[in-house]
């Protein structure tokens, strides 16, 4: 037996890097290949309740992908993915974000699309296939799309999402907009969590010219509350930045029952965040009403802001 | 009307490049979009046999892309598209190349592949959207799979490739293996040719680590009389070397007939062509039995030879 193909989603994994992986790995064992989904750490509260209401196992930690043979999801930027990437064999890329800081040596197949969630892809590669997704890994993906799309209420959300979605509720014989909500809101249990891990749960970073900046988001449904520990939260920050050199680091609180969110901005470009949002700072703090998506709403700005 | 959508192949463009371009804007008029085909150069010998035959006009020049909204087939290294592309934006990609050099602030659509022409996928797309390419239409897409895979000779030629061929032979009434090669034999009429001509016709640039190269390539069913040629040919890539600040020139010959090339390589760093290629150079000239694809016989050994 051939090594295993190894599929893989970012590193501070989210709901659709896990589900992606698993869904898409399983669609290409179906098409005779060797494939397993793995991990680069640990997963979301949210995801936790995803596979254990589908029954699903979390795919293996694995941080160090240098001599395999893998196909990414989900991703492509360099300091998102794995370490030994460079000696990597990248054979497949399914991904809905911006193509940066990626190469590769050899030709190989790609499908990315300007829609929600990864997840929608993978599902219409079953569909091209001519396969049905099992059950289980029909909710997977529904619960990718939910996630990444806040329940379709996320301005990356596309016609393709809603209904892929819809056709996944039905194989996996979910209430979709019941599960949705308890789903997300399940995310948003944050009680147990350090600051450090806060900061990490869903934090990329990128390169903007010759700027280093990360931007962590958190979903709650209580703003307020989190606000509460602002202070130690912006000690751990600026940790964070001296350790990470980073230029820039945005950590975004968004409120997924009112679609709005507040971001605590800090480094030495805090300033380009200013500008980006065309605000001042109250107390450290930004105020992004209608702001949901990091990929759509925040990182643009933030270019755009570094580049003029 | 918003204004036109561009799109266009590489630089010093192939019959893929002009024919992909041309096919998949069609494609997307068909669907609802407003793009016109532009290519970045002067078409080859073979390119204006497919057009005449298929009673097509050549695409409109169009070298620099600042400003506009742009589809991009068959390329995506910066080296190989036009001028200005930092200020473009890039919607789309249809590829069958390694990804290298590439970069989109925004997420966007992509067609990638292992397969042996573009138009390929295109023909793909077409049949995706439950769409039927125009007569001349699928005779342009017929001819750049049979010139990117010398009539199914190259070894970077898949099942996929031959499938649409015969599929679009069908659609445009043409006798495949006739027209082929009598496509192919009228590209290789090089007697009209300057040196510097020779040298651009299928020229393109590659970055490799630090290392710039130019690997050209031409189509021939007689290398013996291009080398009598031999020493002026050198003196002009001596003198495109300097010009372009070149560590590594390659001037490849390929016999379409015998599927055999060989090559001129000149360079301060001609000793990696030699590496890669494991052979001494015999009076400037390396022998390349059974290659005839740049991409899959030619870059990925070049690479292999810098970066160890």
């Amino acid at each position: 037996m051939s090594k295993e193909i190894l599929v893989l989603g970012h590193k501070n994994p989210d709901t659709d890097s896990i589900c992606s992986a698993i869904a898409y790995s399983a669609l290409k064992n179906k098409t005779g290949a060797n494939t397993i989904p793995v991990r680069l750490g640990e997963i979301s509260k949210e995801t936790e309740y995803v596979l254990e209401y589908f029954n699903m196992e979390k795919p293996k930690l694995q941080t160090n992908i240098s001599g395999e043979s893998v196909i990414l999801v989900d991703h492509n930027e360099r300091t998102q993915t794995a370490d030994g990437f460079e000696e990597a064999k990248i054979l497949e890329l399914v991904d809905h974000h911006r193509i940066s800081n990626f190469h590769t040596d050899e030709p190989l197949k790609v499908r990315m699309d300007i829609v929600g969630c990864t997840s929608t892809l993978v599902f219409e590669l079953y569909k091209e296939a001519g396969l049905t997704p099992e059950k289980n890994i029909a909710g997977l993906m529904l619960s990718a799309i939910v996630s990444d799309t806040l329940l379709f209420k996320s301005p990356t959300c596309t016609e393709r999402d809603v209904k892929a979605a819809e056709e996944l509720a039905v194989i996996s014989e979910t209430n979709l907009e019941k599960y949705g909500l308890d789903m997300l809101i399940a995310g948003t249990n944050l009680d147990d969590k350090t600051n450090e891990e806060l900061l990490n749960m869903d934090m990329k970073v990128f390169e903007i010219d010759s700027l280093k900046l990360a931007v962590a988001q958190v979903s709650t449904v209580d703003i307020e509350k989190l606000l509460t520990k602002k202070a130690e939260l912006e000690k751990s920050i600026d940790d964070f930045i001296s350790k990470e050199k980073l230029d820039i680091f945005m950590f975004v609180i968004t409120d997924i029952l009112n679609n709005n969110s507040v971001a605590l901005a800090a480094g030495k470009r805090a300033d380009i965040a200013e500008k980006a949002f065309e605000q001042t700072m109250n107390n450290g703090i930004l105020t992004l009403n209608g702001v949901v998506s990091r990929k759509k709403q925040i990182i643009p700005p933030l270019t755009k802001a570094v580049q003029n």
